[in-house]
């Protein structure tokens, strides 16, 4: 082997189901969690993953599997992965881990993967008042390439990068987490208004033994049964960095993750073979399994060196994150604007959130012109590199939030054009999306504006 | 004059007040402010603009010209413009303006800008809750680049922009407006909670008479009046573009503006230097003097063509953008992020601007770690040019945003050190921003996390 | 004035010839040439040009200009311009002069700019054995932007850059270039085999009297008449900078200089708004008028620091140039290549001239077959954005040289089809350049292998 | 396997020799290679390589497997591959086959490469006058990034492509091919006078049957002698493509290759995990093995359509390539310069190969001072990205020629400093290359002008 081999710490075996792999998976948050391998500072290793769903999610010609997915089991993820310094001293409570993604791709034999929106009644996603339908399309990727039977007309490089990267957390973060995601639960319909925009439920994934998988932690003891009984949910993004989707962590990035626990016991998974800001669609980026090519860092004490907490306690920090050198070009974009007005005409104040998901919904409708549907469009910009911008954040009461779209990724030109120049014809794609029927009564949201 | 230079028809002199130009300005939308030139489609022209505070901010030592400023004169815009095709046929509601910018600067022998916060009882800002001070920094030009005295150690070319620009609206498009914003501005604080994180106020600005420009109307006129009571303040971007902000509509950009009025009539103004993404301080670019070169064309029938109403009625659109092809290259990021967890703890639901508002908080603190106060890194993040990313916005309950920051615009290395490499000095940065006192009794957010 | 506004030390009245300049011009190398100007380390300064010829080739309908231009002109250059540091004391030899470029353009009110070849028995051009006629291209500027009536279709935003910059040689320095350029003029086409292949004459352009303007030299005197014996002409680039042709100088680049005389006396001129690497066509960027605003520095000691002589003298340096961050973007290139194999199938070693000559061929006619004239591509290459890369210069016995070009600088898709892919007709452009009568009758090089 | 698994069509076993693979390799171009595979048009196919010497370089402590290298057996190629279309009929003569590399990079288990300089007796390089001796540098890849024992400081990401790709040459072609390279071996001392500036010896590399391979060839025939005796050597790219070593062929590129012979039977070897323009140490690039993923078309006619021959006879073409979307991103550029001016200061005429060896020599010299020995520079400058332009070459007598290092690849700021400004020890960097000792007795050029 050449010294730039890099160690597999962690291996994953496609024919196997998740819970069956060599070196376990887990799916939660928590301290207890033992670490599933060491590496040391400086060594370059590999840790393979599966696919967030860990296989639920098929390259069939249905979208029934996500239409029926169990959510409670996602996301599978690698490690915990304990670190040492050369002395092998292990990372402490305080410490930053710097972790560089030296390299990363698809599990050799499995490149593919999909992107799909959830049945409003399980799952959703950030529209799903306007698109209440279980979707899937399906991505082949021919090296750094994907396009999709589904949306024709479309293919485009892939800046691939891991979802989720996160230290463990504290007993005493994860009792954080639970508390104010319990009271958000409870009472956030209430007292959160935000919540009349976005039709997503529940508002909070609280902990649930069920479909839960600790690692090495030994199942039918009470051991498991007390840390599943707590152990944070994986969807959200928290203070150990988790379910960040940052789309550029890509080659060459580095991320400087808090130390909560000794060594640090960093999981990683959720590969994306290319996301759009935001990942709209939920089930949003071009999901696949992977992997990753790491070298691992120890800066001392490091927390109090370079994050400031903000918030009660001096747990209530975010990672830092470094962009790698390494990504596709794209020179010329096509960029489409939301204001903080809902689609009812109200006038919500400095809401980036409602701001973009006007935004997208713009650009859906504008995208749509070219011979797309709607359905296609959203899972497009769920997971191509299409960039969401905050533009604006302080002219009361208009936030002005912006998604910018690569006009390379389409194979006719995308941007308006005046009248007097001959247009060419908007050529109809076929087929759509894998499409499933919603069979629940909450109300669509209308756009009384549009024609359709 | 060879072809290639343009032809001025919106002239500045730098001598006069705002109201004092040969082509008077005006700082309201409404759709009888008369226009005050007529271009025609492939005409190159110019048009010359002052800052959009009218001078009243100097070039002096001292915050209090911005404490003691009154917003109601802001924005002062050069226009309306009347666009018409080479059959000499006015633009028609229902078109879409294209605006090409083919070039832009600051206006010569003005080469300065200034970045500023104001005081929390007069005007506020992203961060008004923990910065209340009026405060101020001077930026000079050299070409492409900029510092300034009151941020030493920065220095970074400029991707110059307008903040505004936009169409005149119709009546019924100003009477949405007015509606909408006088129903947030009257229920608001009750209705959304987003009021209790964001400290700003007023909610929205109203019209109002008090500092109005009216261009061509004649002042002391019964019409005078009327406009006056009801024309829109220019401060949020709206269905007409306006206020946008987006920092990225530098030279080569085209913007595609809906067509509300006979000739389209678009106004422009609010020059920036440079801006972040969020302008965070709200006075809070680089704010400048400046002149655009632009070109226009007509799409006729553009608006049911290329943009679908989202909304209740046909003209809830928003422009679209194409971002040109020159920019200044940055090739490494650091990346701070924010979740949509306030302050005090609490759990917001996907709410993208209380992540946003934690992610600047968390740059703020970090870099000042560097030798900068944080209110020099508060109006530095404003006005440098950053990205402020929705990376992810389904990941209940927890939104996700980032903010990217070039790192080849200090002149030390701001990157996260290993302790085990020996970290120059941290030179404390003098002297500070220029800042007034805070002289109002609204309590500041403390960050009970944090050390200072 | 703002602190940013540059002091203007060499201004142009486009009103006047070249020799009228209130600021007189000069088009020779010589260290008796006396400073115009001087400048302080830290001044912010705008120096105004006229293009290279003076104004002889005007914006015309003929080509006439082109072919009657007396040489002997040319480079009409502003300066020389002394530098000092801060305690007044000048850049002395063996100092290195650090020199940035802030900022640059067209003169206001001349925005337009000319590409040409040379009749083959006046001035030539690198492929003057295969258009051996005189033709021209009027460049209209729209801000970024040109575009030319007599190559329609392509349109692109300028890389602006002068093409001369330098700093005035030692007596000790020109005699040495004065004896090397005679040697070659007198031996060089028995001594040197690549005259075969490169048809320009004459080899090299010795001192001549004739055309000879010297700044604030006095006419008529016998001071006059000794400098313009001996000093070089600006044509060739040489250890003083002069006209490198740099194409990436743009805005943000910083150029060393080593420092020959006391005060360094740097000149220049040539202003290009465009330019292709290898300015193929001879007159061979957009020429144009222009200014820059510019910020020195002086490093002491600097060539010994920094330059290692690399010849006889330890005058034999050259200067080392820093690339600035604002360019315009392009993501997609196509590549022509060549090899050290010439027309006529003769072999050559190692060629990078002959195998660059080869590339360029190559791309004319490619790019010919999609409804443009031999001619426009030719001038076409000379002065857009293209790349010309020397690839590989070890496989003997042939040197690969690669010509790059953007591919957006089309308004069609220039990259080859499958044909089974529908091709759309390639419009025939009208009209052509300008052009002239070859009326001499030196033998044109033939391809035999081509159709046409 | 996922529809995105590329077909492995050349496998590459490390654990063997390069003739004892299963797929057997061949080092000569001949039109009677027998393919060794068939892929039809759409397919998407992997071919593994040796590294160009077929592992006698390797990974130890020691430069004399560098000196002596058996050169007869270079370059070893995977393929011919033959291409057909979807209804099997092959590419024929006049076609172009377009070949996109979707992927690429080392082979698993073998990220490592090397960069040498021949001895001056036995290989040579560009510099081989000043460099006599042989050397070696070895590199390891974390992913994306390299780095190398021997020269420490200095870690990048690689533009990995392969050096070679090319078609079979049909029997006409290689006449071409055999009469004009032995024409110049035989002649070209005499006649062509850039023999006196480049030192590698011989002039060119004619047929063989030493050290030579053949593929499918049946060895100890007729036929293998026969063919062996005229096959053209690999190590200079030709009409077919070839050994081109275009360092931005990587990830997206795609290469239209002219088609000489039924299938086309292209070729493709010699992996680079990076270059810089030129490869100027010959052995020069990181050369390694690897692996390519592939899709072909066949554009029908395609060379009548697109190409011009330039020479004697229609063959005389050249290849076409498109550069892909992803590679890395630098900003900050440091150029250095040299004009057609040999070191013993003759002046030669428009000479871009003389003025890119001063443009060298300037740039080993330049950071040599920063704490390297100039062998290790001479190194890095061959592999790492920097880019060697031909950036004027008409202004007689001069050709100025440019190489632009990218500044990010070192662990210290490289840009000349004020002498203001407090400068940093430049650390020595230990240990050095690989190095061994000159044993013959050709002078070596001597630099009178600097100091060492």
């Amino acid at each position: 082997m050449a010294p730039g081999t890099p160690k597999l710490v962690v291996p994953i075996d496609l024919k196997k189901k998740p819970w069956e792999q060599k070196v376990p998976l887990h799916n939660r948050w928590h301290p207890h969690i033992p670490a599933v391998t060491e590496v040391t500072v400086g060594d370059f290793f590999r840790v393979e993953m599966v696919d967030w769903t860990g296989g639920v999610i098929q390259d069939n010609d249905s979208a029934m599997d996500v239409k029926s997915i169990n959510l409670s089991t996602v996301h599978y993820l690698s490690g915990p992965i304990r670190v040492v310094d050369t002395d092998g001293i292990p990372a402490k409570p305080g410490d930053l881990l710097a972790v560089e993604i030296c390299n990363l791709g698809p599990l050799p034999g499995d490149e593919w993967g999909y992107t799909a929106t959830f049945d409003r009644e399980n799952g959703g996603g950030f529209l799903t008042d306007h698109f209440p339908c279980a979707t899937k399309a399906i991505w082949y990727f021919e090296g750094i390439y994907t396009y999709s039977p589904q949306i024709p007309g479309v293919r485009f490089p892939g800046l691939t990068h891991p979802g989720i990267i996160g230290t463990a957390p504290s007993m005493e973060l994860l009792n954080v987490w639970n508390e104010r995601e319990r009271e958000l639960e409870k009472n956030g319909l209430q007292s959160l208004k935000l919540c009349d925009v976005l039709h997503t439920r529940p508002l909070a994934n609280l902990p649930t033994a069920e479909g839960c998988h600790l690692g090495l932690v030994k199942a039918d003891t009470s051991e498991w049964a007390n840390i599943a009984s707590e152990a944070a949910r994986t969807i959200p993004g928290r203070e150990n960095g988790g379910n960040c989707d940052i789309k550029n962590l890509s080659k060459g990035s580095k991320i400087y993750l808090p130390v909560f626990v000794e060594g640090a016991n960093f999981s990683t998974g959720d590969m994306h073979f290319s996301q759009g800001d935001g990942e709209v669609s939920f089930c949003g980026a071009i999901e696949m399994s992977g992997f990753l090519e790491l070298k691992c860092d120890i800066i001392r004490n490091g927390m109090r060196e370079y994050l400031t907490p903000m918030g009660p306690t001096p747990l209530h920090v975010n990672p830092i994150f470094e962009i790698g050198p390494v990504e596709p070009r794209f020179s010329e974009w096509l960029v489409f604007e939301g204001i903080s007005v809902d689609e009812s005409g109200k006038q919500h104040y400095l809401d980036a959130t409602v701001a973009y998901k006007r935004a997208v919904l713009n650009a859906i409708d504008y995208l749509s012109r070219f011979g797309y549907s709607k359905e296609q469009i959203y899972l497009l910009l769920s997971c191509c590199p299409c960039e969401g911008r905050i533009s604006g954040i302080v002219d009361s009461p208009n936030a002005c939030a912006t998604l910018a779209i690569p006009t390379a990724i389409f194979d006719q030109d995308i941007r308006p054009k005046s009248s007097k120049v001959p247009v060419g014809p908007r050529v109809v794609k076929k087929p759509d999306v894998l499409k499933c029927t919603y069979d629940g009564n909450l109300p669509v949201t209308k756009n009384p504006g549009g024609a359709t």
